[in-house]
């Protein structure tokens, strides 16, 4: 961990708070058991993190690629809302602390090796800092695609 | 590039040999476009590298998580067939080159701020080196789930 988990904690809501929020977040671990997955994970990328792949549960479409560090795990999982690690600030975030885009977590898996997780989400608005649902169909996004006839 | 673009390229599948071996590839690009849209991403991730998630085309499941650099992403367009940078091993691959489980490419999207990509693919047989579907459901995965009444 770079950072304080304490301090980067307290600005980060906890479940019974999202809950009272009306988010409808629900908790995915107890804190004990967070500790223990987040135990678990390869922190092998920039900074000391998995990559996070988020996916939106209703529709399937990949949403965005995000980093977490020990921290994010945890509160992801004892919050049930989605929370990162952003590698050019250097801190913590709730998802759509700013925006409002929250992203209620439906599912957490990790893969075969530790060092990447995949979130099943329900999105607020758009994922996407540029206003697309997806940060896979922006307006910066080149996409190509094989027809087959 | 941390490597000999012509040497790597040697060791890969041309579109060509891909359809003549009766992979069933397409080209996403020529090596013009490829070059262009290769030099367009950021590769901001390990090794010089950006992240790329595998989706599979027919089922929406994310399959794997995986790095690109620069030889790669042209080798994937040009090729049709999905090529990765291992940042343990230091090389390209090609997906599926001791496997047999290869990956043909059907749609190749970047993110909005170019650090990430999005291959959704007809999986050959099983994605992951522990034999299953995806890497997210393999024998080291945990899975936690919110059931909601």
């Amino acid at each position: 961990m770079r950072s304080s988990g304490a301090q980067q904690a307290a600005e980060a809501l906890t479940c019974g708070e999202a809950q009272r929020a009306g988010r409808g977040a629900t908790c995915l671990a107890t804190p004990e058991g967070a500790w223990k997955i987040a135990s678990s994970l390869n922190y092998r990328h920039l900074d000391g993190t998995v990559v996070a792949v988020v996916q939106d549960a209703e529709s399937g479409d990949v949403l965005m690629v995000a980093h977490m560090d020990f921290v994010a795990v945890i509160l992801t999982l004892t919050t049930g809302m989605a929370h990162y690690y952003s590698t050019t600030r250097r801190r913590i975030w709730l998802k759509g602390e700013t925006s409002g885009h929250y992203q209620i977590v439906e599912e957490f898996r990790s893969d075969c090796d530790g060092d990447a997780v995949l979130l099943r989400v329900r999105q607020t608005g758009p994922a996407c800092h540029l206003g697309s649902r997806s940060c896979f169909s922006s307006p910066n996004s080149t996409v190509l695609r094989v027809t087959r006839r």
